[in-house]
């Protein structure tokens, strides 16, 4: 039989049992998980089960399948790629969220969420520091807030609506971003229409932020072949080295062509909390969409990317559905947020963020961040003492980007890529820490982001050491 | 502070008071929120604290401002719009899957996931009976999921990559439907750039289903004036009311004009599980893609969509990203899922599919699903019994559309209209039970939905009781 409510008590116990276990003993896993492709999958029915069975059973194979199958990024050990942090605080959010199991796409069918989003959406705003004029609404991801940005600046700006009669005989648009911007601005290039070759790559200065002067001179040779520049994606933090494009640089050239401006903020923009770190947003009087994501740097559990517009009315004109059977009679005096973005469904997901702010507040949020980036500096000082190593951008936020280069060795870049990408398999074949690489400048780069919501001093000083200690193996 | 493992294991289990409360009580709230736009967002703070709360006193906000704000999906009074349906299994699954916080965009960042997916997707495969050949990934909505459907038909069946190069001199493509398909198909039409008025609304049947002479006849139109004909969407249950198109003669005409077949199963779908309905999917071999939603009728909480492809190879082909950041060394042996959609990001979304299908076993399932339907035969059976009602068409599983016509008052359609829409007015206002509406011909038509995972037959019955009542109030 379906789980009763007696059954759900107790049930619900053995998991808080196994979560808080979990979290005991986090550092004890292997942080990257060891096993090889199929393992899993091998080891699972090929079928379900036609009778129910035990719940004691299937948290036993939880425990002995699946969690040797789990990379922890939960893990105060864990440096990879960007962070995609919890919180006890958003856990029950999330857990509160699935039981109540609200339907939020209209204001009618939650009208608790619909007004709790606009809540909390307007203290993320100010949080971050984000003028007034700007309006929020929860996205699953950077990916999807990007991609309805482009959609709206297409529909936008377009001589007639290209959502009513489509591409047809349009003038050939042009998108601009750094060849260090997210990958998914791309993919929303690709799925906008606009086409890959159309997605202008600009080149960088030596920190690896946009060179607004190639900017300007890739959008005026567009113009001068008949193209016609439609928006700027600048990067608050790009994804290889957190590099900071001019916003205010960006913002300049776009007010100035006529052009939309999206700022891609998905990690660094948790930074804007605080006020000394406000000097990467200047110029947001010329933005036009804005998206960062708690659910990396922010304590906030997957997903919940915060995507804020100054235009409401270009969005929901862009994507609005009006069929019969959504009408209501207090659809002018409320937000319909099956009308900001592309799905109709959407989850309860300003719970976990109220019970975030309200639970953390403000200070110890700003204070965890300041944390967080002065891990980083300690690492960038342990970098700079020791000589077999060498920053290869210099630091940005809470991301230093490294690699092994052993003094008097002389080697050549072909060398010492092989010696880092070596250096790093080493390094998460031990299990201790995870940690990810990018290219740049074609040069193989170790990247450690030091933002979990876990992580203290200690688990990043014995990082470094670990990290010295296998690099030295790897020399003998 | 943050909450620390020992404050967790004590809120959680306050969490699980509340949620069990909840679950006592949820036939004691009206089922519609009755509360007015502005009443919760005037009750909140303009900004968030700077200092942390205590937990509990957050706990009591929930109950006192966010509550009255609820629209009670989950009771066993909800009889509207589709299920959104969770179950304890589901809930605990999601519960487990936010502690866990594993970013599955890759194998690697969570092997477990990964291959959790594949099985998990596999199961529901044989469950609602596809044939082998059908691959499946999980999408948060069915609106992502047509809309990545008609992206890899528009990338698959170009002359060239639109991708690549864009819409720039394209034929202008045509895309097919009923005129009671999911407004999804006409949001995805727009997103993709083919544009609304290329979206060819097809005429229907008696029953509310796709009329596939019209279909052929628009398809031949279409090319004789110079158009491209692209996709047509069939729909396993039309959202006004579950009017079953043909797959079968849709998917022969699809072959025989060399076009794209996908199937909008979001409701629907479900009801699969059973053998006998399997009539519905006769010719599914000539079907590209079919999408179903878990998260409705099946006891998942939201979201979870099932997704099902014939051609791997299109879809990664379609959106496939391989930046240098994540290049792993086993790429070319699994399954990276952020390559099978839009969003990067993902969440460990199989867990709670793992948990439903073990606990609840297949058969309970189906036993389920026979009774929610019987529900549905029963309130036929009932408004059949009472000349002052009338189907509005033939009830299609868990779903019922009808309206009250008084015997012997000869009222016009419009009267009857304003009569129907005071009906569903006071229904809802009583907060007994919540039923919606929609438009079929152009009568206004209640619909109710049976298929409630905590329902029974008392509650239907009472139901239909009650609006009976309240009619005969409405006529006094």
């Amino acid at each position: 039989m379906m789980m009763d409510i007696a059954q759900f008590r107790e049930n619900a116990k053995k998991i808080i049992d196994l979560i808080a276990d979990y979290y005991s003993n986090i550092e004890t896993y292997p942080v990257k998980s060891q096993i090889q492709p199929g393992d899993i999958k091998n080891a699972l029915p090929v079928a379900a089960p036609t009778q129910g069975e035990n719940f004691d059973n299937i948290l036993l194979d939880f425990n002995k399948l699946i969690m040797p199958g789990l990379t922890h990024w939960q893990s105060p050990n864990f440096f990879a790629y960007f962070n995609s942090n919890t919180s006890f605080e958003s856990i029950l959010g999330e857990f509160l969220t699935a039981s109540l199991g609200q339907q939020c796409f209209s204001w009618a069918t939650s009208p608790a969420a619909a007004e709790l989003e606009e809540t909390v959406m307007n203290w993320l705003r100010q949080l971050i520091g984000l003028p007034e004029d700007f309006q929020g609404v929860i996205q699953d991801t950077a990916s999807t807030a990007t991609l309805t940005s482009l959609i709206t600046a297409r529909e936008k700006f377009s001589d007639y609506s290209i959502n009513s009669t489509g591409f047809a005989a349009q003038p050939v648009w042009r998108i601009y971003c750094s060849s260090e911007a997210h990958s998914s601005i791309e993919k929303a290039v690709k799925i906008a229409g606009f086409g890959k070759q159309n997605l202008v790559k600009i080149e960088l200065n030596a920190d690896f932020s946009i060179n607004t002067a190639d900017l300007r001179k890739k959008i005026n040779a567009d113009i001068e072949s008949g193209f016609k520049p439609l928006a700027i994606v600048s990067a608050l933090g790009t994804t290889g080295s957190l590099a900071i494009d001019s916003i205010k640089e960006c913002g300049k050239i776009s007010r100035e062509y006529g052009l939309w401006h999206h700022v891609d903020a998905a990690h660094a923009g948790t930074a804007l909390v605080l006020p000394e770190m406000r000097y990467m947003i200047e110029g947001i009087e010329n933005v036009d969409t804005f998206v960062f994501n708690p659910h990396k740097w922010m304590f906030t559990n997957f997903d919940f990317s915060a995507y804020f517009v100054r235009d409401k009315g270009s969005l929901i004109q862009t994507f609005e559905i009006l069929p019969e059977y959504l009408k209501t009679n207090v659809d002018n005096d409320v937000n319909n947020y099956r009308d900001w973005g592309i799905q109709l469904g959407r989850r309860f997901r300003s719970l976990k963020m109220w019970f975030i702010l309200r639970s953390m507040g403000t200070e110890q949020i700003r204070n965890k961040i300041r944390e967080h980036i002065s891990f980083a500096e300690y690492l960038e000082n342990r970098i700079g003492d020791n000589p077999d190593f060498e920053m290869l951008t210099p630091r940005s936020l809470n991301l230093v980007c490294f690699r092994f280069n052993p003094y008097e060795r002389n080697l050549n870049e072909s060398d010492l890529n092989k010696l880092n990408e070596t250096l790093v398999e080493n390094i998460n074949a031990s299990g201790k820490i995870f940690l990810s690489h990018t290219k740049l400048n074609g040069k193989y780069t170790l990247r450690m982001v030091t933002g979990q919501t876990y992580s203290e001093l200690q688990h990043v000083s014995s990082a470094w050491d670990l990290i010295e200690n296998i690099a030295k193996d790897i020399l003998n």
